[in-house]
């Protein structure tokens, strides 16, 4: 097995050099002076103290660009990163290296009410399989992403409606000790965001929204390329947006929010009922087939030709649209990634979302924003896991 | 008459040492060094050109601290600036000195829909007016926000619903032909939430909406002490936000706007609805003797105990509580501070406001969230639009 007992980085300027070298890999010397408008003397020794770092190493002579010939840098191949998404019904971990490139990656089914304990075990277990698939018993640094509020600056996790018995739990501390390296929690639409920030749709993307449509919803905000988390850290919450003043009760105990008009268990709970009332031959089925229904079973009941499971997703759809046309208004975002387990359910339910947003904001705002679906989908929680974590380890 | 055709700074460090002298007046050269951390031979290398500039002074010798006595720096008592705000109804334009003090301000009632030719001609009569009672015949710049979307770079005003007319026209440009300075121009609720920001109750706030409720609804957002405009700029534009399905028809075309619901215009429709269906006798009484009704109307009403005017500022402020309630869920301000003319109707708008809002968001996020009337009336929109132009000026 291949140790990494690395180091952090110093300075800003240490910093900023492994930032650019994970963000568009092995730069020569003279690449980085320009970059980041210093002397190559200054980057010469910065990287030799990130080379007894552990940090990077030097990588050979750079192409000539005539003149004298720069040497190449690179991050550590020996860097590894952990990324842990957890969501309400599944987790997804990996290993990445230094520049985020996911080298081995495992999801698994799991229930976020199960607690803090077994969901963390669970997770830590996968951990431990990935990074025995990869060759390491140590890794440099671990981002976490859970499905609800989050205190970042503590660690924890806040009162999150869907997760009994995760309030004030100290996740970053509990995982940390575990795996003996610093460890950064987020909720997971942050994570989402920074994922496809990094490699995804977003990439290179200012500001733009992350919308997460799985049991609950979130959103994640970029402004200005950096993740906003607002005053107490919880901005993002959609899913307990208004969308009627009556309907279905939320886990936030009022009734008429998004998320309980249109999140994965809203549409599990409405794809019963149809299957019941006999509106929905498809649904009936498979009720009776499985005893109960999940949000997939829709998707497989509109992939029948089901009428009815057709306007439930279309449904879903319209309210999220409505809300969504409601923070383009404010907040006039570049791009809109919609992300998350109910995306699977095909194209019916961007088409709704894309439709109403647009049909009910103001031109200038729509006129060049576009509505897509994430490309990352569960590594994109790992890959924006692990970025949080190596902003952390690279800066000083 | 005086003049001051002083220059602009020319350094950053310049920009730093005015915006400091704005900010927080007269400082020693040793303050400023402290402050900026640089020397203080620095400082009085920049502050003597910023005097040749005609923007900074020596004022004196400053209070002794132990050892050798500083020297008091002061901006320039000559520099004027000119705010222009105007709204729906009315216009406030007012001349400051350097640190953005009113030192003369004239309010009118205006129409924004006779056009930008009849009404930036009232607004430069103003104009005229302020400077001849201050004793100027030059300013440093002017400011100006205008009720609507503004391509800020441009200058222009864009497709504003409620201002037929304005479409494209080069507002800044003229102004800044007619003043012979510099100008900016905004959208109003930027230039008031500016304004709060610099003299009012957000003073110090970092992050923050400013509520305007005039004719028309709209929202400022300071996000980490900036403005924050969105991709195209008109970020903010939250009277568009539908707040039912149905609803009265919105001057965008859509229907269910809080716009359509709430604004000035929306209170002075169903207030005549109200004289007119024989409930309100207040209203009823009010229109046959003005022969139509405003928003200001239901205030009067209201204060004669017309239950049925309480009850249209309770359905108004309903509305605006549901829209603010997504607004705190999305983006977790730190302050909410609610201004326009329709605050003048009395705390039974804020009070319906707070109650929608505090019980419709997760508690998280309003624990420590206050909802406050603005404290500065007309004056926020002169104070922000010549705090706008000031950063334009002072920086290099």
């Amino acid at each position: 097995m291949r140790h990494s007992l690395a180091g952090r980085a110093e300075s800003p300027m240490q910093a900023r050099i492994l930032a650019q070298l994970r963000d568009e890999g092995a730069l020569s010397k003279a690449q980085l002076a320009d970059r980041l408008q210093v002397s190559r003397t200054t980057v010469a020794a910065e990287v030799a103290r990130l080379a007894e770092l552990g940090l990077a190493q030097e990588a050979g002579p750079a192409a000539s660009r005539g003149g004298r010939r720069s040497t190449l840098v690179d991050l550590s191949p020996d860097i590894r990163f952990v990324g842990i998404s957890i969501g309400a019904t599944g987790m997804s971990v990996g290993v990445t290296d230094g520049r985020l490139t996911v080298l081995a990656t495992r999801h698994r089914t799991s229930d976020i009410r199960q607690g803090p304990e077994i969901v963390l075990a669970a997770a830590l277990e996968l951990v431990r399989e990935v990074m025995a698939e990869v060759g390491v018993d140590q890794v440099m640094g671990a981002g976490i992403g859970v499905p609800g509020p989050v205190d970042f600056n503590r660690g924890v996790s806040v009162s999150p409606p869907i997760m009994p018995g995760w309030d004030g739990y100290p996740v970053r501390d509990a995982v940390s000790r575990e795996l003996g390296c610093p460890v950064m929690l987020d909720n997971d639409v942050n994570v989402l965001a920074v994922g496809e920030q990094h490699a995804g749709v977003a990439k290179g993307a200012q500001d733009f929204l992350f919308v997460k449509i799985g049991t609950g919803i979130g959103c994640g905000i970029v402004i200005d390329g950096e993740l906003y988390r607002g005053v107490n850290g919880c901005a993002g919450d959609i899913g307990h947006i208004r969308v009627e003043d009556f309907g279905p009760t939320c886990a936030c105990g009022n009734t008429g929010c998004l998320e309980a008009f249109s999140g994965g268990a809203a549409l599990a709970r409405d794809a019963a009922t149809a299957a019941r009332s006999g509106r929905s031959p498809a649904l009936a089925a498979l009720l009776s087939e499985k005893g109960e229904l999940s949000a997939a079973d829709v998707g497989i009941a509109v992939s029948q030709g089901d009428a009815q499971a057709v306007q439930l997703i279309r449904e879903s759809g319209r309210h999220i649209g409505q809300v969504l046309a409601g923070l383009v208004s404010f907040f006039n975002p570049g791009l809109i990634v919609i992300g998350g387990r109910v995306t699977g359910l095909g194209h019916a339910l961007l088409a709704e979302i894309r439709g109403v947003t647009y049909r009910r904001s103001l031109p200038l705002a729509t006129g060049n924003l576009p509505i897509v679906l994430s490309e990352l989908g569960d590594e994109g929680g790992v890959i924006g896991a692990a970025r949080m974590i190596s902003a952390s380890v690279y800066a000083p």
